[in-house]
């Protein structure tokens, strides 16, 4: 019996949680420690799980050993404890995106490749089935590619109650991360201009300092157009909290992809709800696209040989990105040299 | 009794047959008489119509005496008939778009504002009752617009098929008027800044030169933003001839508006259909927002006070849509000064 | 110029007021009168049209010379109404059920066959351009029918604050009229047994002695089923106060229907709706499958050849249903025998 | 390290190998061999699968040991199988339906209490994850149960060509199976009254003698409808082989699950189709609710704590689709009795 891979979890949110559960419940996973600097989250943190809390991420490294590294905190606060992974020659797992800077993205980058740890960055939709359904067929097709025309939103309630920190970021860098790695990876091609125009007319107004809605055009490197649509005000009325409609035109072929809706509807008294599945299965595993990312990370860790998206692609993604603020903030349109 | 009005036709293709069907129908207007100079249409014509078909307008104009022309020639033919009607100060009805230069729609204008006739274009979505009933809506409501999205695609029977003259045009001045006039309409802004790129991958190799997929974005003169997705390559399984999508986004509320999925699929043997609304009600009288739109031209001619596109919302179209195209070929993002 | 159609209404609720509006904008006819006992809907009534407004049907026959009358009181009070219009050889349309007992739908049917006027049943959506879309498609096929399955349902609204009667009516009565009449209609077949289950679980046990739903099964004279489900207890989260969908089954091919969708929905800050169509055109006429079913009944009177549904339709109506209403009582199946 | 669980195949069909290959990827089981009696079905299986291949089940229990078998015979050839592995102790899993008539289902029924090994039957719709998360919420709720309205169809394919057995079953025996156990399971109610119609103007006259579509309306015990429609002469034009959709009514609630549609379409160039999630995960693993079902049965006969459908929801399932049949068979109404 071979000894497990020894998995730590960086930022105890939401997230880290349901990471943790999955670690603890993977046969060949032990949990290493979780790094989570909020007393309250923390000791929350402490109730359920059986593994050292700890407030620093040098301690987290240093102390309890750690194989692998899940780095779970907000999207902005990546690159300090990436370095420290890295540098420690850990198997790292970020969140996505990467960064949310060029520059922060190229330290990673450079880190990592000095790095003799395996390192993935976790664009979950990429285990989606239905994404793994459409990516085998236009594999099958092989037919060129026309346009990407994608739609992911959130409802008010994600700026407004789920982030704190939604005025430090933007429907840009919290939503084109799934879009736009989709595209990239379906289409195998990498974005070579954006363009990208926003409106700022519901949260700015109420004191919450970011974009509403951005609506980006980008060209793919085999001529191909992505458009990208975002933005986190949708009516809470919505029957999902994210509105995800991802449209592929090739020659010959379409493929109209509809992700919110689950097929099934419920009206309660009050509203209605796609229904998604379940959380967990009959005997309460953890089930879900993000929990067999997880799983696949941990048999990345584990010397399997598993596919997944690198820091490579992390990094462009966060490229392209960036380069969508860029032609935000200038009106220009924006070339992104890899 | 007052004398009826008389209305003539330019172009006799399937539009023109149809609306001098109307016209025939009306109880207060009689067919002048029919342009058309293609000998084997004009013979179809003349075994359906009890009028006289002509080969020229200045006999249709100078012979026949009408009081109301409507031209319904291909797209970038509009201008030399409609200085002709304008000219002779007859009402006239301009099929979308306008024209297809700026430089065209200019003239056009100029020659409109100096008869006394009145004028209108033919942007038909606006009897669409949906439209409608979406309109009054937003009406009511009153939320600031926050982004307009918008799919009008055809399939591929419509440049390969259907049109002798798609090498000649594009799906954006085919399929762009009905759109960007509807955006225009719902929002009671205006174009100002046009960015536009586009995908030559199926048409062009095949002898037809001309864009497959155009994909715009408009800023409008409400900072709201509009994008405009228009192809004509879709793939012929698609259950209707076109596709149409349409979401509008405003502060606290969300209009989605499917225009092709009637809500009834017919599925045969060998394929799946929308069935769209009959040609004709129960006893053979014309239905449809085209037809609408003929009745109320007919309708403006006979003095009533009917709200129709008149022709400055006609050129502010062919603005846009010209600048849309003169993105396609600079690629750069253009301003449009009225 | 002839004289214009003389109608009368009976019953000045939310339906016969929209039927008195057809009546004053249409060009061959004029209102009569219209009687309601009412003594506040009468007041309304009076500020709203300018025709006489009586308490007593005999004094709307007698003293204001209808040559037509529509007959728009509660489902089961058309027999007297109905006779006395009969009695007097008037035109006459019966708001859908023509009666809610079989012997008071052949007394009118013996009473009708006596009269030299003009008799129609209210199967409004015979008027629905989507089932008239459906009827041609059906007819140029001619496939051998096999199924009709049928759901038509209200939500709670209509038993607890639309209609003060519904505890003496049922889904059956209320909603079977629309959907049995549409499946005899497009399939030229009429019932021969049924069979009918119901539960009584919601407004029974809060007062509203009526059943919550009802399942019915009807064997056709063609050897096709049909199924029809009605209930009016759904949640007031769905979009739209009923829910509509009809499917057709026939060899080789299959219909599908939705008739509550829109394809235009609106998401409020608090509540998604079907958008439809507006009741009136952009200058203000009113529009919609029952008033074109009240223009068409005008042009009956009026002498046209229009074909409508006919009172021995509205007689076997009433039987089905009336069967259906006798199994749900003795749980035994129900021949119908004309 | 415990034994792994021997597990056999009866049937080497479609099904059966897939089974097979379920058990050859699980960690704690091994194929003990399959029964096949038709050569050349016994010779791809032969090539695929490393496992003795054998023509008779006594030869297969006997001779090679298993500790559970699947039966994965047509559905009309369960109960020689069945008594043979049940005799032994053996674990044992039927496909649905346990068997075809009451008597079949009764004597297996006994023969199972009188096994020390566990017994499950095969409805795997409790294995798909919208009916897991639909479940759960109605728990939760614990609102009175109104209807099920369930629709669950297939293409003429499946009696034409995938099926040689069509004419021998009915897609009564061959459906119903998994909708009424799922009305059960969802509803934990019991059936008590079933009446029954069917249609055979399709197949019949072609040869396949059997009932092409049936409408069957049950009644449960908790006083709650279940409406089942099946058939199988869909148009081909469909797509996907099935169509399924479940409506479950409750006192302030309803559910609409839409099964069939995957959320994805794909259009090429001549057919639309919904995309299934794929039959494996990226790296080759089976995945399905069918796959899950069978790991479960594996988990069982493990020893572990697994909640699966027992053979006297088996038994109930046959007694209640032999209602049907009888209904249809009698035109009478058929109490169902325990």
């Amino acid at each position: 019996m071979v000894d497990p891979v020894r998995v730590a979890i960086v930022g105890g949110g939401i997230r880290g949680s349901i990471f943790a559960r999955v670690v603890g419940e993977h046969p060949r996973a032990e949990l290493a420690g979780i790094c989570e600097p909020a007393p309250p989250v923390a000791e929350r943190l402490a109730s359920e799980f059986d593994t050292p809390i700890v407030g620093s991420v040098d301690e987290l490294l240093d102390k309890h050993a750690p194989d692998a590294v899940i780095i779970a905190t907000p999207d902005f606060a990546h690159v300090e404890v990436g370095l420290a992974v890295l540098g420690r020659g850990l198997h790292a797992m970020f969140e996505k995106p990467l960064a949310t800077t060029v520059e922060e993205a190229g330290v990673l980058r450079d880190a990592a490749s000095a790095s003799p740890g395996k390192v993935m960055v976790g664009f979950e939709n990429r285990w989606n089935p239905k994404f793994q359904a459409v990516k085998r067929l236009m594999g099958q097709a092989g037919a060129p590619l026309i346009a990407q025309r994608i739609l992911l939103q959130d409802t008010e309630f994600v700026p407004r109650q789920m982030l704190s920190w939604a005025g430090r970021s933007t429907p840009g860098w919290f939503l084109f991360p799934h879009t736009l790695d989709m595209a990239m990876w379906l289409s195998g091609a990498r974005p070579v201009e954006a363009y990208a125009r926003g409106v700022r007319k519901v949260l700015a107004p109420d004191g919450i300092d970011t974009w509403d809605r951005i609506s980006a055009t980008i060209l793919m490197s085999d001529d191909s157009i992505v458009t990208l649509d975002s933005g986190w005000v949708l009516p809470e009325s919505r029957p999902a909290v994210f509105q995800f409609h991802y449209e592929v035109e090739a020659k010959g072929a379409l493929y109209d992809i509809t992700i919110d809706d689950s097929g099934i509807t419920h009206y309660s008294a009050d509203r209605a709800s796609y229904v998604g599945t379940p959380d967990t299965d009959s005997r309460g595993r953890l089930v879900g696209a993000h929990i067999d990312m997880i799983r696949d990370f941990i048999d990345l860790c584990d010397g399997q040989d598993v596919e997944t998206p690198d820091i490579e692609q992390g990094y462009e993604v966060t490229m392209a990105i960036a380069a969508i603020h860029e032609s935000l903030r200038t009106n220009a349109n924006v070339r992104i040299r890899y």
